[in-house]
């Protein structure tokens, strides 16, 4: 088993998270790092995306995960190794980060030579969707077994992400789960979200997400 | 499309959940009232084990159902003609309930003639857990696609639950998920957790769930 850096959060002190957020976003521009907020579902498939996106991403950009979690260290125990440098956050009970939360989290994983931050939020569809962390880009995924409706059930979660993949293609034949259908109820919560069908596990659709991710974190730089 | 009732539910303006979770239980005691509190992520077929619920058990007592959702009416519509009287609770945002929203959901319910009243409480891992609604039993699912490690990740709801059904035991074959490691984990939060796999697509384990849940209510009953 490795050994790998676990942090504690706190609990945040400030009741404008909305203006925290933007602080941070500044910050970040300032320090040169573009952060992805990437949430979902427990079991959703998150770890094994991270996987493949580090895979795909380490040589063009370092990359640097925080992985919050309520509680166990399994997940920052996956990456470590996968070439990026990762710190595991602990969230102490709560069910989502917010702006001061991940703002410590981006301290204990120390960004000053990260491009690519990537937070894998706590798996939940419904507080992380409540609080902006200061991302520059929501994404989050929707896996085949939880069902082609749960954009009409989680609302807010759809209609905040910029980019929606949706995991484990690779079992579709074995769940009733209509695709379009899934599409249809996406855009009806956000038209402009990215729909992106992948399979962490083969590696399916890895490469579409990846050049999406990729070319978002380079037209931020050149913004600087 | 079936016209389905729809409740709003208002926040609670009382600050000491656990006293009004009491007061509840001891209503429904008097009232005759055996309330199943019901919890799991999003998609991991709450609403399918209610419908294999309802048909097992409708002939021995009359069941009321309470379907909690941010939003949409699917649930509630998918339960009625079930054999149930059902309601559909709008959260309006909140991610989970507690007691004295259910409260309102039981009297929205109308439980005068009900036995059985069961609560599909919000999809989500961390905050259900964490609000004592009144319930004489928790029970949660956890579905073979989200993986075995979940306990690991989500103590308190492990931790709460009286029984621990494992969904979709069918897919196995195609995910990586080893029953004995996850009956290993759920023991280390929860010795006592009674746990039954199940698949309610197919039927298969629900006799088990429901003769468990058949003898809760009538030994619920017989205490009165």
């Amino acid at each position: 088993m490795r050994e790998v850096r676990v942090l504690e959060i706190k609990q945040s002190v400030f009741a404008d998270n909305d203006r925290q957020a933007d602080l941070l976003r500044q910050d970040l521009k300032e320090k040169g790092v573009f952060l992805l907020n990437l949430m979902s579902s427990p079991g959703a498939g998150k770890t094994t995306t991270l996987m493949r996106t580090i895979e795909a991403l380490k040589d063009t950009f370092k990359i640097g995960v925080m992985e919050a979690d309520i509680d166990s260290d399994v997940d920052a125990q996956t990456i470590s190794g996968a070439g990026a440098k990762v710190i595991q956050l602990h969230t102490g009970g709560m069910c989502h980060l917010d702006a001061e939360m991940t703002r410590q989290g981006l301290a204990g994983l120390q960004t000053d030579d990260v491009e690519l931050a990537i937070l894998e939020n706590v798996g939940n569809l419904v507080c992380p969707a409540e609080f902006d962390t200061g991302a520059v880009k929501n994404a989050m995924i929707l896996s085949v077994p939880e069902g082609d409706d749960k954009p009409l059930k989680y609302p807010l979660m759809f209609t905040i992400c910029d980019v929606v993949l949706i995991n484990k293609i690779d079992v579709m034949p074995y769940f009733d789960f209509d695709l379009e259908k899934c599409k249809e109820y996406i855009r009806m919560r956000n038209p402009n979200a990215k729909i992106i069908p992948i399979c962490a596990k083969t590696g399916e659709g890895i490469e579409d997400w990846s050049k999406w991710l990729g070319e978002e974190v380079r037209s931020w730089h050149m913004t600087k």
